[in-house]
């Protein structure tokens, strides 16, 4: 099989030169043993094998050795200023954990409180190597600011959510319209918004109606829940008569610009709608288990061919952002609720997490892959541990035994934003001690 | 509440003093805040407040500002020399999986491997926070002598089975006594040994009488799979006319120093029997979910008053001996199964994963909680981590967001096995190096 590598003529020079590491594309192409990974600005210029590398002059040269280098992993759905709540309200039923202990805390949200929970997020994903997130949550400009200074990408959707008040949910539209226009495309490209409508049992038909013509003049996606828990799925069918699916879909609402996060309680008639219009979904098997929601039959939809992400959720209902570990509950949740061992293979797990996910939120041309001409969004897991040998299946290593803290270099954008596990452009200590002030005032405000 | 520390009048000698730790002492009392553990010799001498340590002096001493000390992680089901397999064969139906992949190379197995096998498992084990397990596997004196050098806790099965050859079942079990005397109760009481019988579809009820009659005049307990798939649960009940359970109570094997694992397909009769004999059971999610096996419903076990301790299964089908990882599973594949989320809180998966799994190896008075008198078997964890910030929950974070490598420090029997990560008494990279070529060895041999 050719590589860029393998045809570079001449010298050529690049920024930053990746050399000696198995490179894992997940592009289709297979596994590149002694390969190396060029980047010039923020896109990877060149990809090959090792021969090929001594024909590259680079500013910056790391090696690989025993490296192995994937695409930044995609986590396709949280709420990552929910780092502030992480631990609060523990084994409890999810009315009294929404009513008792989240909303009243989200109710005490101010700005600054959503910025220092999101750099938190940040930070985290950039040291378990996801490089990619899709958000959605209030305050969402505030979350952009802290991905533009972590230096993350990100699909951020503004919540709009009605419950009850009409105003109020033209009032987030709104205000959603406003964060589109002034951070969409931002940070280089790396930040895109979208819209994000709470669930059809919180927004109406009518505001659903509005959420669309806005996100298809403004050219902009949706994310939103659906179809997560029985007791919402049985409300909106009775309040309408209608599945959510076809709610959604009699409006007019549904196209590939759609992220439906959870997908828990599907009909068959409603999966074929999903694949019709190209709906895309975001699996988040931890927070489905953890708040006893049920198990999202993946197979059902993929054999429809359509593309599922996975997602953490937000932190206070995971309790992690490690995708590392959400890749583990996603392959073997499907097993065991099949009840067989073949569905979901290691490279399908690590695709999910990896170039479906860029599907997922519509970025499949820019990252997702390593490939010549994609966004450098890159990370080194280092294989150098007990727990990853021996090295038989780098695939299976990467799905079921790695950890976040075995990303050892995360790269966005062309640019550096861990080293050997240091973080370049966020001050930790700071980040954390800050986050664990704000959600201790939180508690006592 | 009064600790051992408030009470100290003097000043006392000690060998090591952690002081300024948060400690979850896992024996039902409260979290200790600002406390201190002092250790004399292999025993935890003292416990309390920080005020306490001042009047200890002690040849070394450790600051534990910012971690979390907790007992020595309890692995209750593993074959820790399959490190060698790991990532080998994924993704296959059982049958496969033993016929083509595992079995033939188990056949291969030299003692020099298992050797091999068992020291890269030991060495991910106190990576990972783990200071004792239980083990099940052929050449078990192999295994005696890697936990030797790594200096963990073990209880090991030198395992026995027929498969329709009585001579082989006689000759095993013959090879398990000679294990038994010369192992059991070495390396400082760190090694017990007990009986190994596979199942009870390869080990016929005459050869598990025999092993009942030396375990019982040995004075030593049982190690053995039960109830893991319905298709060999019909096989017995088929042969024999009786439930697994049944046949085992009818030739009086079943006593409280059973330890039973998976026990997925156990009917509620099968369960009372297990009860009223106090056999103990070794739950093991993650492999249950990636053999596609089946879930053990726990709630009906414990409501009984069944002592059900976590174990990882061999690193084949894991693929890791990262309890940290295996805590987070075992609590929420409970929560989706019974659709409750206040099932299986926090604290009890932590307290399965300690003090449950000490008792369902015997070792209730030896280990398994923090307090004076018992061996000092216990891990410091470093908390100051974004993924563990904040720490509104300690049992959370450790359950659902710690990952095996923010184990810093790791004490066995009062030696310090790993501090700041740096494994001691092993070199890691000629570990894993000898235990990589042995595999590739395997797979040409």
């Amino acid at each position: 099989m050719l590589y860029g590598g393998d045809s570079i003529m001449g010298s050529l020079e690049a920024d930053i030169l990746i050399r000696d590491c198995t490179i894992l594309p997940m592009n289709g192409r297979e596994i590149i043993e002694r390969g190396f990974i060029a980047i010039k600005g923020d896109r990877i210029s060149h990809i090959g094998r090792a021969s090929g590398a001594q024909k590259i002059k680079a500013e910056k040269v790391m090696e690989g050795r025993g490296r192995v280098a994937i695409p930044g992993l995609v986590n396709c759905h949280t709420h990552v200023a929910m780092t502030l709540f992480r631990g609060i309200g523990e084994d409890q039923d999810l009315n009294k954990w929404l009513n008792k202990t989240i909303w009243p805390l989200e109710a005490k949200l101010k700005p600054g409180d959503v910025y220092d929970g999101a750099l938190l997020g940040c930070l985290e994903m950039i040291k378990s190597g996801t490089t990619c997130f899709a958000d959605m949550y209030f305050i969402e400009d505030m979350v952009a600011k802290a991905v533009e200074k972590a230096g993350l990408r990100a699909v951020l959707a503004p919540g709009i959510l009605e419950a009850g008040s009409p105003e109020r949910g033209e009032k987030l539209l709104k205000e959603g319209i406003e964060v589109v226009r002034k951070h969409h495309g931002s940070a280089n490209g790396r930040i895109s918004i979208r819209f994000g409508p709470h669930a059809t049992y919180t927004c109406s038909p009518s505001l659903l109606k509005k959420v669309r013509e806005a996100a298809s003049s403004l050219n902009v996606g949706i994310h939103m829940h659906l179809a997560e828990s029985r007791e919402m799925v049985e409300l909106v069918k009775e309040r309408y008569g209608l599945t959510e699916v076809e709610l959604l879909e009699s409006i007019g609402f549904l196209k590939p610009d759609v992220l439906a996060a959870h997908c828990i309680y599907l009909s068959e008639e409603e999966r074929q709608i999903m694949a019709k219009h190209d709906v895309k979904v975001a699996y988040n098997p931890v927070a489905n288990m953890k708040i006893a929601q049920g198990i999202l039959k993946i197979k059902d939809l993929m054999d429809l061919g359509v593309t599922v992400g996975i997602g953490t959720d937000g932190p206070a209902s995971n309790n992690t952002l490690d995708m590392f570990k959400d890749m583990k509950f996603a392959a073997l949740l499907q097993k065991v609720c099949y009840m067989d061992p073949t569905i979901m293979p290691v490279k399908q797990a690590l695709k999910m997490a990896t170039v479906d996910g860029a599907k997922a939120l519509g970025l499949e041309n820019t990252v997702g892959s390593l490939e010549n001409g994609k966004k450098a969004d890159l990370i080194l897991i280092n294989f150098e541990k007990p727990h990853l040998t021996p090295r038989h299946d780098p695939y299976a290593n990467i799905v079921y035994s790695a950890c976040g803290s075995d990303v050892e270099t995360v790269i966005v954008d062309g640019t550096i934003l861990m080293e050997g596990r240091e973080v370049k452009n966020l001050d930790e200590g700071e980040v954390m001690q800050k986050a664990s002030r704000t959600a201790l005032d939180l508690l006592t405000r």
